[in-house]
């Protein structure tokens, strides 16, 4: 099957993203909600952390691994990809392949944790792509915290989010890279606030169409997938919060199981 | 030592308010950064994360305890008295205990953390000592990572203040109990948001005036006290961030040390 992790519940938007690309395909997810969240931590502990999720994933029978976690794919990807011997997906490039794609010398921001914008990842990647991008990030920690609160359409939430966008909106982006898997869900909010001409990427989009392209071009590892449509939802502590967004997320009922850690 | 863990960086608010009651006391704390915050999390996590805690502390030489932490208060004090031979100390009864000295029939708000506020030990306890008192609590899950963001006085913060706090201005409390170590670093805009007659109640204060008289009465257990006004300060992930914020909670620079988990 497929396995995916995160550090909590952004992923969630990677995994509903995955199952329209590649319905019935047999799926399993991690979310690290007992040492949630990742991004306002070392890189160091992301990376212990994200070492232990994709053993526990490839335990599960995970033939391919999502990081669909920025924090994780910032820094933990090359540690992963060295430790195990299946492919290994992380969300960064995607996104920024789907940005260098629109058109040349643009204005791309990138918003993440503190986490994944202290990596500088994004810039580089950006840079190696299109070195005449201008790339402008701004880290925003308060953004995953007031969506696992669901405060997805709240006065304050919009002020906080005008507030982080302003640097970007003065610098007149042509792209807008949502640099981590909780921000889709405040998409429309983002998009007013920078302006609706504003090209926004959604990585988890981003990501699983390039699973979906990899398994098309692999047709072997495409075969031992099971497309059973099966989906399993573990997480390293049962809350009754995670389980409220979980089914907002996915528009489904979900039955939380303990693992992990 | 003194020994004092919390969830993170919250828990420094304490220290500090031992340092002023019992100058030169050699004290090491431990703040569990590489998996705050603890109080979105489920009781058993929080118990075991307390024991692991507690567990550091004793291998450093601590002979008391200070449970600096509001979730883990409310959830494993009774699991970590039962486990360690050194008196413990939790935050919650020293506030309860200040509120309820003001008068009789009052109206007591207490904020929280989800799982403080979940666990209702607070409305237990205020019972027992004055059961005619009225209780109104609230969770505040997004105070604390406004606090660790250093957002202290921008408006936004102001906004959710205000928002979380009307339920009890409308119910006209007459104290408010700050039931989370983090809170008292918005002191001032929690006491404007609620009104100037409201007495707050900061659990600092409280649980470090009960050390205190505790060691007064105990002679025996103060003498083997070291009193070379050692600070050690452990984190089980160092950040910038938490460094950042330490040296403004303790107004002092600060040297942090990994340990822990």
């Amino acid at each position: 099957m497929i396995g995916i992790f995160d550090s909590g519940i952004g992923g969630l938007t990677v995994a509903r993203a995955l199952m329209d690309h590649l319905p019935g395909y047999d799926i399993v997810y991690f979310g690290d909600t007992a040492r949630t969240p990742y991004g306002s931590k070392s890189s160091k502990t992301v990376i212990d952390y994200s070492m232990e999720d994709s053993e526990f994933l490839i335990q599960q029978g995970a033939k391919i691994i999502v990081m669909a976690c920025n924090s994780a794919s910032s820094v933990a990807t090359e540690c992963i990809t060295r430790r195990f011997d299946v492919p290994i997906f992380e969300v960064i490039t995607p996104a920024v392949e789907m940005a260098a794609h629109f058109k040349k010398e643009q204005r791309i921001g990138v918003i993440g944790t503190r986490a994944t914008i202290n990596s500088g990842i994004y810039e580089r990647k950006i840079k190696e792509m299109d070195p005449d991008a201008k790339v402008y990030s701004i880290a925003c920690p308060l953004l995953v915290p007031l969506v696992e609160e669901g405060w997805l359409k709240k006065p304050e939430t919009r002020m906080i989010v005008k507030k982080y966008l302003y640097p970007l909106k003065v610098r007149q982006v042509t792209s807008l890279i949502l640099g981590c898997t909780h921000y889709p869900l405040l998409k429309t909010i983002i998009q007013r606030k920078i302006g609706k001409r504003v090209n926004i990427i959604d990585s988890s989009l981003a990501i699983s169409g390039k699973v979906k392209a990899y398994l098309d071009g692999h047709p072997d590892l495409d075969k031992v997938l099971n497309k059973s449509g099966m989906f399993r939802l573990f997480v390293s502590d049962i809350t009754e919060q995670f389980e409220k967004t979980a089914r907002y997320i996915l528009k489904k009922s979900v039955r939380l199981e303990q693992g992990g850690i």
